[in-house]
Parts: structure tokens; C-alpha cells; sequence
């Protein structure tokens, strides 16, 4: 039985490679304010996010040439990256996307920022969208 | 003065293949029962929605070769299409828009689907995302 756990998009990554100049167009353009700066070393990347409602826009400037985001960049070019969906159980999340026949790209949930679990399924198996989900640790993760 | 008039994000667009076998993934994979089909002759697509919490994720199944979504589809593959800002006035937006630089594919918004009204700024002057702005009419609008 297929259960709905997802309740909403906690946020959309968009790379970039400026970060100071998509903020400006973010800011200026759209006249949404930018809600907050971050490093994150792990990734290499520097992020820059805007709160819109109930979802997070969430750029991404690689730091590094080996960083993931970097060769989205070289590939792809700017653009949307990836959609994370706030689920309220990732590991039954996991387990469903993988009994669906997805690929998971982590078998099972890693720390993300402020505190959460996060994982991501291959956009080969999601019909081209890179697919994150997130959720506060469960009891579930904790036993 | 920039101002914000943007409240939240209406809609995400996802270039598929199969209409049915992305609908498929997400009800079985990711658990969001489909909330409705429609033909958009004049866009020559399919589309199926999914609500997720205040975002409709729009499921775009070109029925033509000469759709702009066909185009989308063999220069990119399946993925991430566009993204749709609901703002309090769409004339205003675009012109915010177009003074900070942006490349307006509608010079002024056309009719979209449910009596809203809608206009697109061209992905090469955002940073890589297609982005569409759409808003209920309003006085501005019928003046």
C-alpha cells in the first residue's frame, strides 16, 4: 500500500555561478529578500537563500571545480538543480521510493543542515529531477 | 524602490516523457495521489498535477514535435522546467522586472489557464530558470 508522507516542498536548489550576482537579480528582479548567506565546506558550495511562503529558493555557487555543483555547472549550466520534498518518516520514504524500483543515491538518511536527515534519490530513476527528501530525526532514526 | 510582491510559489513544471509513467513515480514512488489531467492544445501538452502542501507540481507531456516542450525535452531530457511566482500585480512585477535588466518573453501577460493571467522572463536573463509570474486580474489589469 502506497502511504502519503510527503506534506510539503521544504526547498528547490538553483545553481548558480555567481552567487553575488544572482542575489542582486533575486533581490532586484523578483523583490524577494535575501533571507540568509551559508558556507557549506562538505558540499563546496556557498549558498544564499530566500524564503517564498512555505518553500526555501536555495542557491548554489560550487567553491571548488570538484564539487558536485560544479559539474551540474559545467554540464548544465545555471539553473534548477534539485527539489526537496519534508517528509514525515524518510526511512518508510526511502523504503517506498525503493520498492518503486528508485535509485537512492544514499541508502540511508545523512545529517543536512539545522539538524536534519536528508537523502537523495537519481534523477535516472525520478524521471530527471534530482529528488532530496528531508525530515526532523524521527524515533524511528533515533532507535 | 524594490518592492515585493511576490507571496509565494504557485506552480513547478516538470518536462516528462510518459505522462503516465511519470504519474506512475509519483503516486507509487513518492506517494501524491494526482489531483487532475488536462490537454493544453494551444501549448500542445498533457499535463498531470500533484498539490503538495500550497505548490502544484505540473507534469508537461508534449503532444506535438513542435512544442516548445518537445524542444525542452530533446535539448535537456526529462526535468525541472520552470517555476511560476504568484505576485500581487503582474504588470508591476514585469516592469520591476524588465528595469533590473530581465529579458520579458511576454512583453505584457497573456490569458493563462483557471482566469489568471500569466507572462515569462527568458531563463537567460535569470540565471538559468525559466521563470513565470502569474496573479489573479486585477484593477490594474482590466484599466
Amino acid at each position: 500500500m502506497v502511504i502519503t508522507m510527503i506534506k510539503n516542498i521544504d526547498h528547490m536548489g538553483i545553481v548558480v555561478r555567481s552567487l553575488d550576482e544572482a542575489v542582486r537579480y533575486y533581490e532586484q528582479a523578483l523583490g524577494l529578500p535575501c533571507s540568509g548567506r551559508e558556507e557549506v565546506a562538505s558540499q563546496k558550495v556557498r549558498t544564499a537563500f530566500f524564503q517564498v511562503g512555505g518553500v526555501r529558493l536555495e542557491l548554489l555557487e560550487p567553491t571548488s571545480a570538484d564539487s558536485p555543483v560544479a559539474r551540474f555547472l559545467e554540464k548544465h549550466g545555471e539553473g534548477l538543480h534539485h527539489v526537496a520534498f519534508a517528509t514525515d518518516d524518510i526511512y518508510a520514504q526511502l523504503l517506498q521510493a525503493s520498492k518503486a524500483g528508485c535509485h537512492l543515491v544514499n541508502e540511508t538518511p545523512v545529517e543536512g543542515a539545522g539538524g536534519k536527515l536528508v537523502a537523495f534519490l537519481h534523477p535516472k530513476s525520478t524521471h530527471g529531477v534530482l529528488t532530496e527528501f528531508c525530515s526532523m530525526k524521527t524515533k524511528t532514526g533515533d532507535e
